[in-house]
């Protein structure tokens, strides 16, 4: 953790050692500290420049299938031919190559908002599509979960977000087994950031996300319940609260949606049907 | 807090009574609860759609007045001549009238994006764009903090933040005197959007930044320190960690970066010598 972690690690992916200038108990102190590495990272399409974000520079690849899946830009996985990540002074660039159904796409959307954006969703029109389509997950009657095994996944994350571990600073979005196995986990500045990482972990490694459930060590927004949505995801637990679009978009896909995991206590906030 | 709140709680500005199934200590209970609102609010400059974000439909004057300065689209707050936030089904819009020569530089700046934007900054041109020219501040011999200020402040802000008392999910950030009194808070479901709206706070009640230092209950990003250095703040106090780019921006920008105060303990990441 802060401001001690120097001595005892010496190498840690994703992060800097910074010199602080650290009190404790009244007493000054120097030391090198390890802090998370927070840089832009522009995601380009075909040679076509299409967003610029603050991310943590680990799993770029993950990052970019993952944004990609969530945003609607790639129906699947296969329709990535090629993934590059290229560091200059100014931050990284991640060169994509998609199908050109998906470019069309693509190109559609920005054609749709081209002259009146300046970032994000734009304009009056656009308030309508903040809430853009998300596929309505089914209610599989044998895929239930029990609280324990959520209590469980998320009591066994610390041990595995060894960035947060050096940093302090960084959120960690993982992939549950039914029975409450940590398998898959990745981390970032951005807690979206680290569920596109997630979101395109699994792709990359054919794992159906509808066979498990969802852990986030963050709260639970609007957005993070989108993205776990279109992943398939039939569950997303979060440690802290969720918002109330968050908890309406849950109702609305299908999802179940779960805040205030502390061992096995727990809020269940839409379709509480797949809890045990 | 969560789960129990209801009951002591009659009405929360920027939040929703919403049912939710418990588990605590085993055993299952229905209640009504607490959840921040989280809706989208589009940002509108003399007719002209900007953007949309998502954030808590608390103090939206203050949001827009403080984006649009911590954007740098506003020089002046007096060049915000008129705002209006609307309802509708589908979120907010704020309807803001500036002067002619903050929405000429406005339309520079969207023309220069347009056709090739999808959302945020975009493009590898964008990416020398991201870390914008940040005023930088300048070092006055006599605004100089203590340690203690700074713990006390971060040590009042739980009682003044009644948004996340009732629901667990908010972010506070706050202006303070030298002496650590909590003199304007603001909270939001996003952290920027909470830095963003005390800004505005400040601008609208001609306080000026400089002499005072922002605490924030969050950790400490690139976009944190920007916000901070734009408003003219000399010091920015987070409860939790800085992230890389945060420190160097801070580092650049002349602004006082501490991390992980607790109580009297904290970490100085640049600038120390407006500690005492």
């Amino acid at each position: 953790m802060t401001m001690q972690a120097a001595d005892t690690v010496r190498f840690c992916e994703g992060a800097q050692l910074l010199p602080v200038h650290g009190v404790r108990g009244g007493r000054p102190f120097d030391v090198q500290d390890w802090v998370a590495e927070e840089v832009p990272v522009a995601l380009e399409y075909n040679g076509i420049s299409h967003a610029v974000m603050l991310a943590t520079p680990l799993d770029l690849e993950d990052f970019a299938l993952g944004f990609s899946l969530s945003e609607g830009i790639l129906d699947e996985a296969h329709e990535l031919y090629s993934v590059e990540a290229e560091q200059s002074a100014l931050g990284f660039t991640v060169h994509m190559q998609v199908s050109s159904a998906a470019f069309a796409r693509l190109r559609q959307r920005r054609r749709s908002m081209a002259g009146r954006t300046g970032c994000g969703l734009c304009g009056t029109e656009s308030l309508t599509q903040v809430a853009r389509e998300i596929p309505v997950l089914r209610d599989d009657a044998a895929v239930r979960f029990g609280r324990e095994a959520i209590g469980r996944a998320m009591s066994q994350l610390p041990s595995q977000q060894t960035l947060q571990e050096a940093t302090g600073a960084v959120h960690a979005a993982a992939w549950c087994s039914p029975d409450g196995e940590v398998m898959w986990l990745r981390e970032d500045v951005g807690r979206h950031n680290a569920l596109d990482k997630l979101v395109g972990a699994l792709a990359a490694n054919d794992v159906d996300a509808s066979g498990g459930f969802i852990a986030v060590t963050s709260r639970a927004s609007f957005e993070m319940v989108q993205k776990a949505a279109m992943a398939g995801a039939p569950l997303l637990a979060a440690v802290s609260a969720p918002t109330s679009f968050a908890v309406t978009t849950a109702q609305r896909a299908g999802l179940t949606l779960v805040g205030f995991v502390r061992q096995e206590d727990l809020g269940v906030y839409s379709h509480p049907q797949r809890l045990r």
